[in-house]
C-alpha cells in the first residue's frame, strides 16, 4: 500500500461523506496543502466548489450562504494564517447560529513548531469560537482510519447542526506528494455506508405538559402582556407565533429580523414602529406591561432594551430552542429552553379562547401614529437616509432577500421598515454586529437567495471590497445600496459626538475615496444618484441588468442626525396629543 | 469619586507608560467601545496615532512598522469580531518574532455571553498565539488599580520585546460612559514612575566559556564547514559574522533575508547563488561539508534545503538567540541558544588566525559561474519574471528598503538578487509566510524606511487591496511593482501543474482584474509596463512622484517556468564543465 492509495482512499471518504450527510457546498481558497482536498471535492459529482482567494471573504461567503440554505456549507483552506482569516466569520458564524464546516490542511507533525514554511500551531485555532474541533489522523489505507475520517465527518456535521447551530473545525495533516489518484471510477463509492454506517438523528429541545401548563397559565393570568420577537429564522415559527399572539391578544414587538414585518399574514398585531414611540416617556408610561414573552436574539432597538429596563418588575419569559442565555439587561424570570415553534403550539393549545386584553389595541394604535408620522419622511427633497430605508419596501420585489449591514442601516430599516406583505426576507450579521465581511455573507447568500438587495454604509461596504471579486468570479447577481456619509455616521447619535477636538480623526474617519473605480475593476454597473428622480430612475434601470450592479446615495452625517432627531420629536408631539387626549 | 474620573486615571496611566516604554506608536480603528483608550491615546502628545479602518489591514500595518523601527507598536480595536481581524498578523508576529502590543477593548463582564451587542468571548482570544495574555481590570481610581494598569503595560511591552520577540495582548473592560475627561493639565504627569517605579531590564542569552570553547575547537576541527544565515535582523550581527567566517575561512550562504547580500563589507565570503546551484547533483557532491553553522529562520531555498538533508551526517550547529527550535529538516545536531552577535564574537576570539580551509574556494568559484549565467537573464527582450529580480539591485537606490511578497517573489529574490554595496534592507513576512497583509506590511513598514520598494504578485496584491488606503489616508510614499501572471503562479513549479483536469480552478486561480482602477480610487500612480522600454522610463518617470506609486509587471505563467528551468540547465551544464575539469 502507498501514500497516494491512502490519501486518496481517505480524502474521497471524508468528501463522499461531506456530500451524504448534506453538505453540497464548499469555499475553496487556493493553496498547495490542501490539494488533496480540493482536488477530490472539484472530482465529486454533487460536490460544488466556490474558489475564492481571500479567506477572510471566503469565510463570510460560506457563512451568508448557509444562512440562505439553512445547511452547513464547508470551508477550506491551505496551512498557515489563511486559516486565521476566517477567524472573524467562524466567531459570527458562533454568535449567529449558522453552521459552517471549517477543513484547514496543516504540515504533518514533524513539521509543526520547527521553522517549516507556513505551519503554525493550528490545534484549536478557533480557541471556544467553534463547538467541536477535531484534529485529524495522517491518512492510512487501515480501515479503521478511513471509517474514522467518515464517521468524525459525520458527527462533525450533526454537531453543527445541533441547536444551537454553529460551527466545527476539522484540521488535516497532510505529508507530500500531495496528489491523490483520480482516475477510479469507484472513487465514491460507499460500501460502508450501505454495510453499518449510523445515520444521526437530532431533535429539538421541549418542555413536559406540566411546564407548558405553568406557563400558559401565567401568560393567560397577566393580561397585560407583549410579545417581543428578535432575530429569527426558524421553520414554521412564523405561523405558530401569530396564531399564539392571537389567542393571547398581546402586541408582536418585531424585530426587522424576526421575519415577522414582511409576510403573507394580516400583520394586524404587528408592532413595527417601536423603535421610534418607545423613545417617548408618556408613550412608555402609557403602555407599561405586565408580562413579556420574548424569541430570538436580542432586538437591534435600544429604545425597546430600555424599555424593558425600566419594566424590570414584569415577568419576563425569554424562549430559546437553542438553550443560550439571551438577556443582556439580566430582566428574565424565566429563561424557556425549548423549540420556538414547539413552545408555540404547545401553549397555543392551552390558551382559552377569546380572551380579553386591555393592551394590545394600545400599541396598534400609537404603532399606527407613530408610523404615520415616520411616513412623512418620505416627503424630504434631500437624500435622506430615513427616506431610503422607508423606501425599501417599496422598490424592493416580492420574494426577495433584504441584507442589511451593521452600525446605522439595520437601526435605520428597524425605525423605517414596516410591516408588509412582500414577504421579505431580512438578514444581518448580527452575532457579532461586526462591520466586517458583509459584502460576502450577502453574496453568499445570493447565489441561492435571489434575487438579493444588500444596504450598507460606506465604511462597511470599504471593509469587506475584496468580497467584490466573488461576484466577477463566480457570476453572482446582487444590487448593493452603498450610503455614503464619508466615515463612520452612528457615532453622530453618541455622546463621542459632543468632544470635536479627535472626532473626525477617531470617530468620523472619513475615507474620501470613490467607489465607481473599484466596482468598475469588478466589472459592476454603478452610479452615484445625488437626488431622489435620479435614485429612482436607476433603480428601475438596473433591473434589466445582470452580475454586480452598485447605487450609491450620498448623504451627510450631520443632517443625518437632524433629521432623525425631528422625525422623533415630531413622534413624541404627536403620541403626547394623543395620549392626552385619551386621558 | 465618579467613573469618569477613574476612567480617566487609568487610561491615563497606561498611555502614559506606553510611551515611556517606548511605544510611541499605535494603529487605531476606529470604534465605540475604544473610546476612552483611543481618545487617551490621542491626547499623549508623544504618542502616534495611525488610523485604520480595516482591523486586518491595521494589524499588519502595525506589524511591518515594528519590523521596521525595531520596537513595539501599539494596535487598539473595539469590541467584538474586530480584534479577531488581527489573528493573521498576530500569527505573523509571533513566528516572525516581531513586537506587538495588542489592545482590545471588551463589554464588561455583566455584558459577557448574554446575547449583548458587539460582545464575543475575547478572552485568550489569541490562544498560544501571543506571549502573553492579559484580563485588565475595570478601570477604578483605587491607587492599586492604576499601578497595576501601569504595572501590567510595563510587563507586557518587556515580555514583547524579550526573545524570542512576539506580540501580547490585553483586553479591556471598559463600562459606559465611554468618555474620559481631557482637560486636566496634569493628565500625563507621573508621580508613580518618579517615587517607587520598577524599571525592566532584560538580558540576552549567552554560554559560558567552556560551551563557547567546545563549539569554537568544533568549527576550527572540521575544516570543511560552511556557514548559512537565514531571516535575520539583530544590530551588530553583520560584523559579527562576517569576522566569524573569515577567521574561519568559511563561505556564508546567505538568505535574502539575512541582510548579508547588499551591505559595505566586500562580500567575498557571500555565497548568494547557491539556490540555483545546489540544484546540480554534480555541485552537490562538490560541495559538502563537514560541518553547518547555521543562523537565524530556515533560508528560503528548497534547493538548500534538500542539499543539507543529503548532508545529514554533518555536524550542524543551529544558533538562536531566540531559543526556538527552527531544524525542519531534523538535522541539528547542536542547539545553540545564544544571542547570535555575542556568540560570532565570542567564538572569533577563540578562533586561531590564519586557519586554511579547503572548500571556501570552491563555492566561491562555482557561485561566481552560476551567478554569470543566472545573469544572463538580463538578456530576455521578454517581460520575465526572473529579468526583473536580477535588475532590482541595479534600479532600487542605496539604503533603500525592498519589502518582498511571499510565495514566488521571495523565491525569485533568492534566486536573482545578487551581493551588493547599497545597503538594501530586504524584508518580508516570514514567519507563517502568507499572502496576506502583504500591502499593509511594507506601508506600515515605509512609514520610517523610506524609501521603500514592494514586489510581490498579483494574488498577494488582490489579497491585501484593503491596505492601500494607508498611502491615502496616511500620506505615505511607496513604489510597489506587481508582477501579474494573472494567478498563482508557483503552482507552476509544483506537481499540481500535471493534473490539468482542475488545475484553473483550483490552483492557477485567474483574477482577470485591472488593478489600475483600484489604484487611482486610492490616488495613486499607476502604469502597466508591456516592455523594458516602457519599465525603465516609467521606473525614472515615478522617482519624482509622492504618495502611491505603481507599475504592474505582465508574466506569464507557463513562460516563466520555462524560462528558469532554460536557466538553470544552463548553470547546471557550465558547473558540470567546471568541476569536470577541475578532477
Amino acid at each position: 500500500m502507498n501514500n497516494q492509495e491512502a490519501l486518496t482512499a481517505y480524502t474521497a471518504a471524508f468528501v463522499n461523506e461531506l456530500v451524504l450527510t448534506g453538505v453540497c457546498d464548499v469555499v475553496v481558497s487556493p493553496g498547495s496543502r490542501s490539494t488533496p482536498m480540493a482536488m477530490m471535492m472539484a472530482e465529486h459529482p454533487n460536490m460544488k466548489v466556490h474558489i475564492l482567494v481571500d479567506e477572510r471573504s471566503a469565510g463570510f461567503f460560506a457563512l451568508g450562504m448557509a444562512k440562505s440554505i439553512k445547511r452547513p456549507v464547508a470551508l477550506l483552506c491551505t496551512s498557515g494564517t489563511a486559516g486565521a482569516n476566517y477567524y472573524p466569520a467562524v466567531i459570527e458564524a458562533s454568535y449567529s447560529r449558522i453552521p459552517l464546516i471549517v477543513l484547514t490542511a496543516d504540515r504533518p507533525h514533524e513539521l509543526r513548531e520547527v521553522g517549516a514554511p507556513q505551519a503554525i500551531d493550528q490545534l484549536h485555532l478557533y480557541g471556544h469560537h467553534v463547538k467541536a474541533f477535531y484534529e485529524m489522523p495522517i491518512p492510512e489505507k487501515e480501515k479503521s482510519v478511513i471509517r474514522h475520517a467518515r464517521m468524525t465527518c459525520a458527527r462533525a456535521v450533526s454537531t453543527a447542526c445541533t441547536h444551537p447551530l454553529g460551527p466545527v473545525h476539522l484540521n488535516f495533516p497532510f505529508r507530500e506528494p500531495l496528489i491523490p489518484q483520480l482516475d477510479n471510477e469507484d472513487l465514491f463509492k460507499n460500501e460502508e455506508r450501505n454495510e453499518k454506517y449510523v445515520q444521526i438523528e437530532t431533535g429539538n429541545w421541549t418542555l413536559n405538559h406540566s411546564q407548558f401548563e405553568a406557563l400558559a397559565t401565567k401568560l393567560v393570568e397577566n393580561r397585560n402582556g407583549i410579545i417581543i420577537c428578535g432575530l429569527m429564522d426558524e421553520e414554521g415559527f412564523e405561523e405558530g407565533i401569530i396564531d399564539l399572539a392571537a389567542k393571547l391578544n398581546f402586541p408582536i414587538l418585531a424585530d426587522p429580523l424576526s421575519q415577522l414585518r414582511s409576510g403573507e399574514h394580516d400583520g394586524q398585531l404587528i408592532v413595527d414602529c417601536y423603535d421610534n414611540f418607545l423613545r417617548n416617556e408618556y408613550a412608555r408610561n402609557y403602555l407599561k406591561p405586565e408580562i413579556v414573552l420574548r424569541f430570538g436574539a436580542m432586538p437591534v432597538s435600544k429604545a425597546l432594551s430600555n424599555f424593558l429596563k425600566e419594566n424590570h418588575n414584569a415577568i419576563h419569559i425569554v424562549v430559546d430552542g437553542g438553550s443560550g442565555w439571551r438577556d443582556p439587561s439580566a430582566l428574565a424570570t424565566e429563561m424557556v429552553f425549548c423549540d420556538e415553534r414547539l413552545f408555540c403550539e404547545s401553549v397555543s393549545n392551552l390558551v382559552p379562547d377569546e380572551l380579553v386584553n386591555s393592551n394590545c389595541s394600545k400599541w396598534t394604535a400609537i404603532n399606527e401614529i407613530a408610523k404615520e408620522r415616520m411616513l412623512a419622511v418620505k416627503d424630504l427633497k434631500d437624500m435622506d437616509e430615513g427616506k431610503l430605508f422607508s423606501l425599501l419596501a417599496d422598490i424592493i420585489p416580492s420574494n426577495s432577500t433584504l441584507f442589511v449591514g451593521n452600525s446605522m442601516p439595520i437601526r435605520d430599516l428597524d425605525s423605517f421598515f414596516y410591516f408588509n406583505n412582500k414577504s421579505i426576507k431580512v438578514m444581518a450579521n448580527r452575532g457579532a454586529n461586526g462591520i466586517d465581511g458583509i459584502v460576502s455573507s450577502a453574496l453568499g447568500a445570493a447565489v441561492y437567495s435571489k434575487p438579493l438587495y444588500l444596504i450598507l454604509g460606506d465604511l462597511t461596504f470599504y471593509h469587506d471590497l475584496n468580497g467584490l471579486l466573488a461576484s466577477k468570479i463566480l457570476n453572482i447577481d446582487i444590487t448593493i445600496i452603498i450610503i455614503n456619509n464619508n466615515g463612520g455616521g452612528i457615532f453622530s447619535f453618541l455622546p463621542q459626538v459632543n468632544h470635536p477636538k479627535n472626532f473626525e480623526l477617531l470617530f468620523g474617519t472619513p475615507l474620501d475615496i470613490d467607489f465607481q473605480h473599484v466596482v468598475k475593476m469588478y466589472g459592476g454597473t454603478y452610479a452615484k444618484t445625488e437626488n431622489w428622480d435620479e435614485f429612482h430612475s436607476y433603480w428601475s434601470h438596473i433591473k434589466r441588468e445582470k452580475g454586480l450592479k452598485v447605487i450609491e446615495v450620498p448623504t451627510n452625517r450631520e443632517k443625518n442626525v437632524i433629521e432623525h432627531r425631528n422625525l422623533w420629536n415630531s413622534v413624541s408631539r404627536e403620541i403626547e396629543n394623543y395620549i392626552a387626549g385619551q386621558e
